[in-house]
C-alpha cells in the first residue's frame, strides 16, 4: 500500500491506495495557502502520518509518497518550482516533509498525475498512448506514450491549454491570444454566457445566479437556443484542440476531465464530431474520445501509481537516493 | 554496417552506414512510381544488392535494412499502408523486398526517420526530448520522446504540419483551414509572393521566374520590403507553431529542416522570438531552436539508425521474427 496526495488550491487529499489502485481510506483537509508553505507541508504530515498508521493497523509497510502538485516541480531536487494557486516559488517540499516521515517521496504535476491515474484505473484503463485533457477553470493536459508518463524535460509538458488556435481571439491569463483555455474552458463559456446577456440575448441563463458551466449545460440540454450555441461553440473550439492533438499524438484514448467530463451527449456528440472532422484518416481511424472515470480520485490514485511505478519499473537506485535524503 | 534507405516521391536514396553514422558508400536512382509499387521494389532492391557488395568487400555483414517512406507504414504487416506521392495504398513491400534479400526489414514514415538521423547525428545530437519539424511544399514533422522516436498507435504520429493555428485561415490540402502547413510552409510563402504581386506591389519578387521560397529569403535579405514582410509573417505563424510544440512536449530541442534551415538568421532571428513569446516561462527555459545539419542524408541516416536501435536495444525477437519471413 502505498500513499497518494492530490494538492490542490483549496484542499489538500490523501489516500492510501493498493497495488490494484483501490482506495482504501481517504482524508481531506484544507490547503490554507495563506500560511505559507511550511505551515502546508505540515497539513500534508499530518495526512501522511494519519494514512501510515492506517496502514500499520493493517500490518502493511508504506513504500513511498507519490504527490501531485498544482504546478512545475523538480523531483531531483525535491523542490516545487512554481505553483501558482499557491504562491510557491521554489519551495522544498521533500525536505520539509522528510522532517516527519524517512519515506521516498515522489512530485509530479497534478494534470500528468491524474492521466497516470486515469490509465492505470479508470477511463484509459489499457491504452498505451493516451492524453488527458482536463476542462475546468483553466485546461490542462497529462500525456501518457508509450504506456508511460511523458512530463518532458523539466516536468512542464502537456500544458495543452496554452496552445494557440486562433491567434485573433481572446486575451489568456498567459497573456497570450486565442489560447485554447480561452475558447473552451468552463471560464470561457461562463464568459460567452455573460456577453450574451450583456446583448440582451433572451435566455433563461440571465436568471441564474452564480452562473457556472453545468448550468449553461443543463439550459441547453432543456432546450435554451443561447445555451445551446454557447455548448456548440465551445465543443467547435475544443474539437479543433483535439483534432490538433490526435494529429500530433497519433492516441488510442483521449480522457477528458474536469467538470466538463460529465456534461454527456450534449458536448460528446458535436466535440467527437468535430474532433474527427479535425484530425486526419490515419490517426483518426484509431482514436477513443472518452470522459474520465475516477473524478477527484484520479489525482490520489495517480499520485500513488507515482510510487508502484518506481517500484515495478525496478528503480531501486532512484528509491534508494530518496530514502538517503532521510539521513 | 547497415543500409538506409530514403524513398521519396522522385528519388530513392541508399546508404551504407557505420555504427557511429557515418556514410560509407551512398547510391541515388530515380523512383519512378507510374511504373508501379512493384517496379519501385525492384529498383530499392538494386540499391540493396550494390549496398550489401559493397559491404561483402569491406568483409562485412549487413544485419538489416531501414527504410524511410513518405507515408505511413505498418511494420508488422511489412506494408506501406498509405504513401500520397506514390499513390500507394496498402502495398506489401517488405514482401516484395523479401524475393530479394533475406534479411531484416524495418519501415518508418520518412519525417520520423529524418528526426532519428538528427537526433542521433546532426543537429539533435544528445538530445532526449526533441521535435523536428521539416518545411518545405509542405510541414511534417517527427518526435523524439525519452530518447527514443515516438511514432503513435499506428505510425502516423507528428502531423504538426496538420495542426489548425487560424480556424479561419487559408484552406489546406487536408480539407481543413488554417493548418499550420497553410500559413508557413514554402508553398504558403510562394502563394503570399503571388498575391503581393497581383495586388501591384513594389517588389523584386515580380522579376522571378518560378519564385521558390529561397529567392524570397534573398530578396528579403536584400531588403526588399513584401520579401520581408512574407519572411516575418510565415516566422510568425511558425513561431506560434512552434510555441504550441514547446508547451506541449516541453522539448530540449526542436530542429527545423527542409530548404527553409538554410535561411539563416533573417529567418531564425523572428522565428525565436516569437516562439519565446509564444511558449510559457518554463518550457521557454530549457528549449533551443536550431537548424537541421544533415541535409538529404537524414533520410538514410535514420533509416540506418533504426536497424541499430533494434540491435542496441536487443530487440532479438523482433530480429528474429523479421528474419523469419525469409523461410
Amino acid at each position: 500500500m502505498v500513499i497518494g496526495i492530490d494538492l490542490g488550491g483549496t484542499n489538500i487529499k490523501g489516500a492510501l491506495v493498493d497495488g490494484e489502485g483501490a482506495i482504501i481510506a481517504k482524508l481531506e483537509t484544507a490547503t490554507r495557502a495563506n500560511a505559507g508553505p511550511e505551515a502546508v507541508a505540515g497539513r500534508i504530515s499530518g495526512i501522511i502520518t494519519d494514512l501510515e498508521a492506517m496502514a500499520n493497523d493493517r500490518e502493511r509497510r508504506v513504500p513511498g509518497i507519490g504527490i501531485g502538485v498544482p504546478g512545475q516541480s523538480d523531483q531531483a531536487q525535491g523542490t516545487v518550482i512554481f505553483a501558482p494557486n499557491l504562491h510557491w516559488h521554489n519551495v522544498p517540499l521533500v525536505k520539509y516533509l522528510h522532517r516527519i516521515t524517512r519515506l521516498p517521496i515522489f512530485l509530479e504535476n497534478d494534470a500528468n498525475v491524474a492521466a497516470l491515474g486515469e490509465q492505470w484505473r479508470g477511463a484509459g484503463r489499457g491504452s498505451v498512448n493516451m492524453v488527458m485533457i482536463t476542462v475546468g477553470t483553466g485546461i490542462g493536459g497529462g500525456l501518457i506514450l508509450n504506456g508511460r508518463l511523458y512530463s518532458g524535460t523539466n516536468g512542464s509538458a502537456g500544458e495543452v491549454g496554452h496552445t494557440v488556435i486562433d491567434p485573433d481571439g481572446p486575451q489568456c491569463s498567459c497573456g497570450r491570444r486565442g489560447c485554447l483555455e480561452t475558447l473552451t474552458s468552463a471560464t470561457a463559456m461562463v464568459r460567452m454566457a455573460q456577453e450574451a446577456i450583456d446583448r440582451g440575448e433572451e435566455t433563461d441563463l440571465v436568471r441564474v445566479e452564480n452562473l457556472e458551466a453545468k448550468d449553461i449545460f443543463m439550459s441547453a440540454e432543456a432546450g435554451d437556443k443561447t445555451a445551446r450555441e454557447i455548448v456548440n461553440k465551445a465543443a467547435y473550439f475544443l474539437g479543433i484542440g483535439l483534432g490538433n492533438l490526435i494529429n500530433i499524438f497519433n492516441p488510442d484514448t483521449i480522457v477528458i476531465g474536469g467538470g466538463v467530463s460529465k456534461a454527456g451527449d450534449i458536448l460528446f456528440k458535436p466535440l467527437r464530431r468535430t474532433a474527427m472532422e479535425q484530425a486526419l484518416d490515419a490517426p483518426a481511424a484509431v482514436v477513443r474520445i472518452i470522459p474520465a472515470e475516477l473524478g477527484n480520485d484520479a489525482g490520489c490514485i495517480g499520485a500513488a501509481k507515482l510510487v508502484f511505478q518506481a517500484v515495478e519499473s525496478q528503480d531501486h537506485y532512484s528509491l534508494h537516493r530518496k530514502g538517503e535524503i532521510r539521513d
